[in-house]
């Protein structure tokens, strides 16, 4: 990031006793910033309240992090924004403090928007699974172990992505993206009820899939099922929507229903989907 | 903590961007100091050396953690000590960076050892699950949200310590113990091949067992073969050995074999068992 706000000051460091730090007690969000806006910020800061909720962090400063991350964004013309809420320092042991002062942090960096890939991009399986915890499902949490050791099983620059399973053989996502696919016109995305994010460009696709009329059914999904799929595409909140051409090494298409969906995030102000 | 280095220079703070904050990529041990020396100081650079090596963390200053550590121990009588070893600084994204440059943090802090309670503690069983990854199995990485989620489910004082079970109903370890049964003078423990941290005390301990004859098997325990046990204990690396006096309704007393392990442990210099 070129800037950072740790509780609203200047600064690039957190103290070494923040639970964010000794345990990843904390969460973040990764926000597409288009011409010194915010994309889908109401969604980011809705699902870190959320995800607060749910880690019982105390944190009533989303109205602060608001502020502060669109003043830092309308610095920037296109990159992305992180937000990071973590519950706060606190003495050694996984005990919550008995008071909880949770840190607020903001940063803003300058990057080109990715291409979008209109040839599609390539996939992999990884190896390393990914858990199922009801608990942290669906929440971005500052424990990412699991995909940081997935990322790392490839090196070459020509696959885009992995998708990890979880230890029933049931694909969950990519590293980084959620996934979807098309068979008979009917789209489907594996379920988060276990593990996963809730992807903000997921609830997008979702939300655009229903304006559309298209179905969507939120599943189990097997690595026979995506094999038989007409269509096969990513998502995350900076990269919009990516077609994969190739997974493994069985090859797939582009289609009428991941258009559609184009069009409709490119409708929304994502942009990149717009070249599609 | 009282005291820090931070890649051998004081301070209190870490970078925003080291993945160690933005992923939990990292490795962290807990050690006992007594009498101004690091408790089983070889088993624990061995320890986070296993953890590097399996998470690829490139850290080859071992040499320089145990000259810190010794030296910042010295000026303790009493306490304990962390070691944190992390993948380093990189930017936005989970791919390894090209160039990775761990991050070395050492720290300090005078506490009283915890008297070892000889009536025994009260556990509890925890409902947040311990998720099963042998890729992480047995390391003391810096993602425990799981362990703060299950230690934030009580308050009650009197309850020491909460068990951790796996979506099979597997007791794996306590939040932030390894614990230990005896059955018919046979002593178990749960196996760590696909969840929990491989414990510097729990390996005294089976080294112990092994010097006295007792014979240990490393099994999955169910809730049900816990109720039958005669004898159950806990350890980790500050407190030693605590006796399990009541686990939900039920009692539980004190034996021959946790006596005779006790003894074994105060031999190998863990003095807090000493008084058992």
């Amino acid at each position: 990031m070129d800037s950072w706000l740790v509780n609203g000051v200047a600064g690039d460091t957190i103290k070494l006793d923040d639970r964010g730090f000794s345990y990843g007690d904390g969460l973040f969000e990764t926000i597409a910033v288009r011409n010194g806006a915010c994309r889908f910020l109401d969604n980011h800061l809705q699902r870190l309240e959320e995800g607060c909720s749910r880690l019982r962090i105390p944190f009533r400063e989303h109205g602060m992090l608001r502020t502060e991350v669109t003043q830092l964004a309308a610095a920037v013309a296109n990159g992305a924004a992180k937000l990071i809420v973590t519950r706060g320092r606190g003495p050694r042991g996984y005990r919550l403090p008995d008071v909880c002062m949770p840190t607020r942090i903001v940063g803003v960096q300058e990057t080109q928007p990715v291409a979008c890939p209109a040839a599609g991009v390539a996939l992999r399986y990884c190896e390393t699974p990914i858990t199922r915890n009801p608990a942290l499902a669906g929440l971005k949490t500052l424990n990412r172990l699991e995909q940081v050791l997935a990322r790392a099983e490839w090196s070459d620059t020509d696959i885009a992505e992995g998708l990890m399973l979880n230890d029933r053989q049931e694909v969950v996502c990519g590293t980084m993206t959620n996934v979807f696919f098309v068979r008979d016109g009917m789209l489907y995305t594996p379920q988060l009820s276990e593990s996963g994010v809730n992807g903000i460009m997921r609830q997008q696709v979702l939300a655009v899939a229903g304006e559309k009329g298209i179905d969507v059914r939120e599943v189990a999904v097997s690595k026979s099922e995506l094999s038989q799929a007409d269509e096969i595409f990513l998502t995350n909140a900076l990269i919009g929507l990516w077609p994969v051409s190739q997974l493994d090494c069985q090859s797939f298409g582009r289609g009428p229903t991941s258009a559609a969906i184009c069009a409709g995030l490119a409708a929304r102000g994502v942009t990149e989907c717009a070249a599609l």
